[in-house]
């Protein structure tokens, strides 16, 4: 091994656009020598990458190879960043990279050094779009077989919905893969009412960003792909001049002048009747 | 209602290090005329507001008084960026202000026009400073009762560990609120094993910095405080040389050469044997 220590940015780019963006992601980008990352997240930031850098593009299914070659070639004293879309480490290349470290027999102080920059992940990217859905619990889930066997994925989406997560669903759908995300609607749909509010995301803050609000019942009517993030809402969630909201529960113990209602108590746990509803709304 | 259109900014400001700030957020502070927020967040990120705007710093428990204020000003034809640490939809001020606009009859269309600009939320950027806990399905659970009924999180803590989500509770403990984590850990033990890897992140990227990996046996005889972040890994996170890492899955199906394995098929969904496990692993 080279005596030179190298640099592993493991990067985190948002949804694609400078605006949202972070200034230590784009230093980290500015500053390897040579940039990773599946072609279509490479694509979106290709302005942002200087002429003398080497980039290495792969495809999908070629994880493994892009997370070793990223790690042998920051061993050998390069800097190097592996960009994911979102945050790297949701469902992104930061878990591979350790599990080729480990298999590497890395140790801390050898190089490289491993440096992870988060970036604003597409469930948080994609409410921002929609109004503010996430404002109660919220789960992830990924609706991919590929890597997950199907029943502990189907083991998710049935705790989810009996909890009462707001539920944000990845990877919907792939061309060859279009009955899960039908198996996900019956599922909720034992614990949710039809009207529940569903959003669909595609390609936020990218050129051909899509969005559509609808519900539980008529969700599946619409274009559903790989790149579409569902966002299911709670018990609690509603529609509002186009806006999807999952209220936090302030209106639980407040009035709106902020004063609490009759039977709650500021700084107190919510007080709940015998029924286990709060008292007093 | 004058005939002028505010703006109401809901700005997500991160972690609170300029670092990990988006650009958007930086613009909407620097737009506005009236910034509001929770004392802390404010001091965050003083030195970005410059002198001639107002601020509004308000205490805990005042955020009804602040969402009001904030779509009331901006009604009025001011630019007022309302912001949350981390993303403002994430327990943050946005489900509120919706609230707010629809007790006061707001139509889309009239003043204040809304932009939601998300931020790295809290799970994130803590995330990115132990490891790679979050790259599968995860959720987040706050165990504050103030404004939920402890049932309610109870059943979600229950159902989260049960179907093996990587689990993000925020709002662990406060002064008089120390029970909940208890219980947390109980339930959570129930489902998985004594030593499944637990961090513990307070203030990331903030002065105070402080992160413990501990696990789920021990990890509340370490100092847990209301802005801990406690990440419980799932059934398959391990550590590595300090880092907390889950896996995606890539070796139920690919070796390290990044080949199928025997009885595996790049391209289609996870083969698996009589038993439910990955088949040739």
């Amino acid at each position: 091994m080279s005596q030179k220590t190298g640099i592993l940015y493991i990067v985190g780019i948002g949804p694609g656009h400078e605006d949202h963006m972070t200034p230590a992601a784009l230093k980290a980008i500015s500053e390897a020598d040579i940039v990773i990352g599946y072609i279509t997240y490479i694509k979106l930031i290709r302005h942002l990458i200087s002429e003398d850098k080497k980039i290495v593009a792969a495809g999908m299914t070629e994880e493994i190879e892009r997370a070793r070659s990223a790690v042998e070639e920051s061993q050998k004293g390069k800097k190097v960043a592996v960009i994911s879309s979102g945050d790297a480490g949701v469902y992104g290349m930061a878990g591979l990279i350790f599990e080729v470290l480990r298999e590497m027999e890395w140790k801390k102080g050898d190089s490289p050094e491993i440096k992870i920059l988060p970036g604003i992940t597409a469930i948080n990217s994609c409410a921002s779009l929609v109004g503010a859905p996430l404002v109660h619990d919220a789960c992830t889930i990924s609706l991919s077989d590929q890597l997950t066997p199907w029943p502990a994925i189907e083991k998710k989406i049935e705790a989810a919905a009996s909890a009462d997560f707001v539920i944000g669903l990845y990877n919907p759908k792939s061309g060859r893969r279009t009955e899960q995300i039908v198996i996900a609607q019956k599922i909720i749909g034992k614990y949710r009412k039809s009207n529940t509010p569903v959003a669909l995301i595609k390609s936020a803050y990218r050129k051909r960003e899509n969005i559509i609000i609808s519900d539980l019942e008529n969700f599946l009517d619409n274009a559903i792909e790989m790149l579409t993030t569902v966002i299911i809402g709670n018990s609690n969630t509603f529609i509002y001049e186009g806006y999807m909201v999952t209220p936090r529960g302030y209106t639980n113990k407040y009035t709106w002048d902020g004063e609490a209602i009759k039977g709650q108590k500021r700084g107190v746990p919510l007080k709940l009747n015998e029924q286990g509803k709060p008292v007093g709304v």
